[in-house]
């Protein structure tokens, strides 16, 4: 099992994204184990999906905190990891810690970057009025969801939709959307030109998950 | 056939969002005449297509010119009509045109707005890296490609595209999004509530094309 990438998962919240990329690492042909959980917020639901699934868990608490200090401490606790996945991680990561992980570290986003960044991407798309949605996973820079685009996903948007509809129908296409790029990563298929990213696709496979 | 909605077409170029718009009316079920096709530069080929299907043209030259007297003769031009829709027209209306047609002046625009708006959608969603493009179809208001939204439809952006390999890609949804929205138009099923377009759909339609 040497080359099964590892990976850290930092979380802020309930961790549904969390769950799914769980899921997909329990199965065995999967090219990555989920090898520590690190929440920034003490108790949250995200920290049991990872101790009934095995994993080691951590809290290191951000709130009140400097980022450096927050940042070493999670560094301490993440050890020695390949691939660092941030699913509902509330905080913005230095420079600093992001070099120690070069294009290595994951996120996902509601919407369909680089429309509607931020913390409100599903809202930010009903009041525009857009009829698509979606979600976006993309490796993190120093900007605020702005980093190169691994894979994109959309739902329609439909007038009786609430954020919470809505939020539901794109929560899907991200629970696809993540695991399917964590395996691109821990298999090495992506390479960094500029600010785009590339991906060796196998048959079938494509980084459009329409719908 | 007096409710079949009189339509006007301004154009700046090749016209192949008009080709389509003409294919679509001439269908005798369909709910709009194309009635004028005007130009702002003179002998585009949009002009040979408007006139192969019958439709009468005019040239009225912007180059050079005041706004505001270029948008006059453009009205005088064209008469009595209902919906005015852009097509590849490269001017920016004035609030005073607009307000001759109050929600009921279309434009069609090569990227998911409010993603990559301006003159060089395709080429500015290729150099971001987005692994999805696609085209919106507005109303048009007084901003830039910032009316409300219609429709939307998506294509993937593949690793070896070109801008024009991705240009064919959208335009082909292009031409299956504007006639369906301008049917809606011409029915009257499109509302506008502050900046959203709501539209009373039929069973089977959808105001997102994925793909």
């Amino acid at each position: 099992m040497s080359n099964v990438a590892r990976v850290a998962v930092l979380v802020s919240g309930r961790g549904s994204n969390l769950q799914a990329l769980l899921d997909a690492a329990a199965d065995p042909w999967f090219p990555a184990d989920i090898v520590r959980v690190v929440a920034n917020v003490p108790g949250v639901f995200a920290l049991e999906r990872a101790a009934q699934a095995g994993v080691p868990t951590s809290t290191v608490v951000s709130k009140g905190r400097a980022r450096e200090d927050f940042e070493a401490e999670v560094l301490a606790q993440l050890g020695e990891v390949d691939i660092v996945c941030l699913a509902g991680f509330m905080r913005v990561l230095t420079g600093a810690f992001l070099d120690r992980f070069p294009s290595r570290v994951m996120n996902i986003h509601p919407a369909l970057l680089p429309a509607f960044p931020g913390a409100h991407g599903i809202r930010d798309a009903r009041a525009y009025g857009t009829t698509v949605a979606g979600a976006t996973c993309h490796l993190v820079d120093n900007g605020v969801d702005t980093g190169p685009i691994l894979a994109q996903g959309g739902v329609p948007v439909l007038d009786d939709d609430t954020d919470e509809s809505l939020a539901a129908r794109v929560l899907a296409i991200e629970h696809r959307l993540y695991p399917m790029c964590l395996r691109w990563m821990a298999e090495g298929r992506v390479t960094v030109e500029g600010r785009r990213a590339k991906v060796k696709l196998l048959p079938g496979e494509t980084r459009w998950l329409g719908g």
